[in-house]
């Protein structure tokens, strides 16, 4: 069985799980009162070159999500994203109960990347102060998106100042915001709040880690909001240490970008290879930058992969998706096309 | 530093680490789609004798109660527990924020407990069908209470007989459930369902766990809700099978049982030396029957216990808190008894 | 000035203010606890041929719609409703406030009417019980729309039937009931629980009441949840004898067709009139079947109505809406079509 | 019959029904757009001689409450107010609802009044910025209390004070706030901001109002929310200036003052015939001040005055609650008094 459903479907990098069994000597304050979650500040702060940066552990990716965007909105607010964004379409109104009832608004664009017209004509057309009409509060960028495109950080800076100009905070959904930071190239600062962005969703569990994913927010009344809702919704765990271990782990050295680098090379390599199937009905949705891809194939050859023992998601009668992981390897990928390549050609 | 602050500060028990890192292994379906989290649930129906019990494993035990309480009352409803209860004291609203505005309300007893008659007389005196007032829905238990005492199993089965005659439901918090049922020397069968009881939450993390709770429910109207609820407060782990694995370990072969006997002997040994110091102002507040006790002495004699590298907490000038955990020693007990003596002995 | 803004802006019809000072006499049981309400609640049963229905008077018709729904609606649920609904467009957020977090979801249709073929699509691709997306739950249909375009019974009948299949309860948004009632020709139970409807936002305010609407229920489970959903939020009245007087004068006699059958005309000659001036660059949206249009003309020819003393409310530069009410006259309609002939016509 | 139930079963003043008629004239904007609320911010600006008092019309006192409490708290906040207040008792968590799961905290004192002393404890005690502990923001008093005791403007001022030491907002419960402004004969500010206090549930239909109450606020950032918290639940009526039109006639020349003078008056009368049958065993709970009183009976004489003919609320076998309104008359405490007379001689 080849894995390609899910990042979520790997296990944990040995660096990150090292971590969490050094981390268990002796006791600790519970509940972020540890060494260990101080040292976690501070490293976020270096690894983000921010000095105000503030970092809440939480266990979900939802969580993160949820919280973030419920501190960064009043109840009558309105979160704007691309109709495709996990927190619209795969957090069953997360947001909207954290956040009192505040609502999810999709703005479209190509790619699964919202565009900088489209946002600007939303925000146009906003009744601003009529108490009818939610009003939009928080724009959240997916980074990459849920179809694994990316903005450039200075899209997202395009899109920040619009967003800005009409009063909203900026949030990115980063689940795999080290895949994107690997991708571009560029330093964490720039993919973030260099480009305007106040508080971000720090995916990890994805990319090695055990149960661990993170708010990094660069707002202090965001931040003030999250000591009270991380720990009102059951997201502060008691022992706090053991994923504060595991986000040390995961930011030291680079290691989250070398584990996201390894997941983007395989996807990169396994597209290469079915480019090259394009005559046998075999079509990629996106350009592929991340880690994700969308894949058309003609149906029986998605019944013969998967009984080859591929494991991936059917996103439609002729669609899959396609991940890879910080664990996949070049065999992996070797493998996979190989039983693609038979499942396509004729018999 | 001998630590009794809190049995949260303890460590990971090491059979639960080594599961941990057994379960890491290949790539497995996320959100409980593994053969761990399906295996977990067939021990749980064997540990509790119960065939239709489900389990949901959460990260927090804020988690496990407020979203099993949320599952279990209308949001017109009253949840009523005794007001020393965590939910009512240390958890920032959450059962009312995840009840949609549902309350708490408190009835009294000695020792933390709830007394029969209060409790009868509260539900007599309820406006029943009347919408002005809050509806009591849910009676929640903590075994063991706050202050480290135990209803008995009978004392259980009496209280949740009369709720249920009112039509509410009842839950136990079971944050420290394994230190009762090992005090108890019952069955977890005969503490919860056997008793009355509807949904349970189920420590595991101030036992030994890394970070693993989990919900128990006996009546599968609450786990029904409990498959959404989990899901869209962010409280179903990506990677669940590390939950689940720490949660089989924990309760495989009554490891929690001994855990749990741990704690509650060391603090039985701390006690009786504790008591032996009566004369010199040191007074226990009730009879300890898990591994928590609290604990008045003469203020200079906190400070001096302080200095002694003791580590409590304080809960008024003169009364401290000490909880042992599966980790104390009983060279923890003797010295933390050695230092306790010195500090309130007249110098 | 001639008032086309909103039915919301006419006044009382004499029958119903007389109604509520002809209420105000000696001392009444409150909070529905009087004679008048009951007396309500039996005039609604018959007047909707439904011996079981029940009405909850509320002071609102964004109460009326977030309160239905919020109680047929599990808080991980989706109202899927057309993308012009008042409840997604102008009640910011009030359905996921009361609903705990379920969510609003657009299904399009020409003439802000939700096409049966796209409902069916939209409910084939749910993933059923999957706790990642909110589970539609409830189909709410405005009639008339919000462009006064009007679904025929039996295309509510085919409409409830798809959404019953999977589950969904059904709800109608009749802010302006009246008008499709009168316009429609059916029953008042042809027009909702014959064809499948469960609970009904009866609107009177915008025809002729001082401050009532009502939710009238076919389904005893929703009713059994308005009882306290109603009150907790604020929305019973403590001297509801003065709504419910309100409410029987509306349906006696068929009042409420009456001044409904007076805007539809009203609008039926309004739009005639329009309609000549085609040539001239006046253009409908909708086949008007209500007492609302949508009409196009030339910017200048907005301003210069407008500066006539046309009241209506702007909806884009070339586009405004004309409302007419139970209180609009013949003189009203034939001096506005005046005006706006003028308008138009070159200088 | 005799209505002394509840001042909510009494009628509609003239004054203020004759102002509802003469309000329907023409059309006007809805929600508040229109002349009279315009002019109704005036009057109260004058009535409480305050330059920034905004008020915001609602149709319920829970609305009044909830919404204004709603503003003023974090979802992590407490209200702290009084065990018996109407908040914590007869509205279902409605606080709880719109606060996004704010809790309610009673804090004791004789005569149903919070004493400064253990308010003050209350707030020593707290763990302020400790995320487990709801986080007290709010002291809400209630004037006059639920038993018809009353706080003197300088005790309003004392407990605001020890409360906006710790930075929480205070709001009045003023269901019956003209009972208490007329009982202390100080000015509506001095009950009220002048004593520190940033908004008011201010009470009109019990005194005499058709289906009016309204938020009084002196804090703008309360109000800036109330714009949105008010709309979004449905507590802004469309014809809104009907609501409006009663509270400018409640207002004007003091028609609230003579209203509720009324009702103490006649409450004081016949509490004065009361305490005259002591040595029968009738006795007064409070010194009654409003138009409230509490009063034991022996059980055989409470049966016996309901039979009778008196309207009234049994609050226990041996108690009752009698309360009078802008409507009850002289002939009607008079006669009132001959049959509990009558009721507790011995035959």
């Amino acid at each position: 069985m080849i894995e390609l459903r899910s990042d979520n479907a790997a296990g944990v990098a040995p660096e990150i799980l090292a971590a969490v069994q050094a981390a268990n000597t002796g006791s600790a304050l519970a509940y972020g009162g540890d060494d260990l979650t101080a040292d976690l500040h501070d490293l976020v702060r270096r690894v983000f070159e921010h000095p105000a940066a503030r970092v809440f552990p939480v266990t979900s990716g939802t969580a993160a999500n949820s919280l973030s965007l419920s501190a960064a909105t009043p109840p009558w607010g309105a979160v704007l994203c691309h109709p495709t964004a996990h927190i619209i379409t795969a957090e069953a109104g997360a947001t909207s109960m954290f956040g009192a009832g505040a609502v999810m608004r999709g703005i479209d664009g190509a790619h699964a990347l919202i565009e900088p017209d489209r946002l600007r004509a939303t925000l146009e057309s906003v009744r601003w102060g009529d108490p009818h009409e939610s009003q939009p509060s928080v724009l959240s960028l997916t980074l990459p998106s849920d179809l694994g495109t990316l903005y450039q950080p200075d899209r997202v800076g395009e899109l920040a100042a619009i967003a800005r100009e009409s009063g909203l905070r900026v949030h990115v959904d980063g689940a795999r915001l080290a895949n994107a930071v690997a991708a571009l190239g560029c330093s964490p600062a720039d993919a973030t709040w260099r480009a305007g962005v106040d508080v971000v969703s720090l995916g990890a569990t994805k990319n090695g880690a055990l149960s661990a994913e993170a708010i990094v927010t660069f707002d202090d009344r965001i931040a003030e909001e999250l000591v009270y809702r991380t720990k009102r919704s059951g997201h502060v765990t008691s022992k706090l240490r053991f994923q504060s271990a595991q986000l040390i782990a995961y930011l030291t050295d680079g290691l989250w970008l070398r584990l996201a680098r390894n997941a983007n090379q395989r996807m990169a390599e396994l597209v290469t290879e079915l480019r090259a199937l394009a005559s046998y009905g075999v079509r990629l949705h996106e350009d592929v930058e991340a880690n994700l891809a969308f894949v058309d194939l003609p149906a029986p050859a998605i019944d013969a992969a998967a009984a080859a023992g591929l494991l991936f998601y059917r996103m439609g009668p002729t669609t899959v998706r396609l991940v890879t992981s910080w664990q996949t390897t070049r065999d992996d990928v070797t493998e996979a096309a190989a039983r693609f390549r038979e499942a396509v050609l004729p018999g």
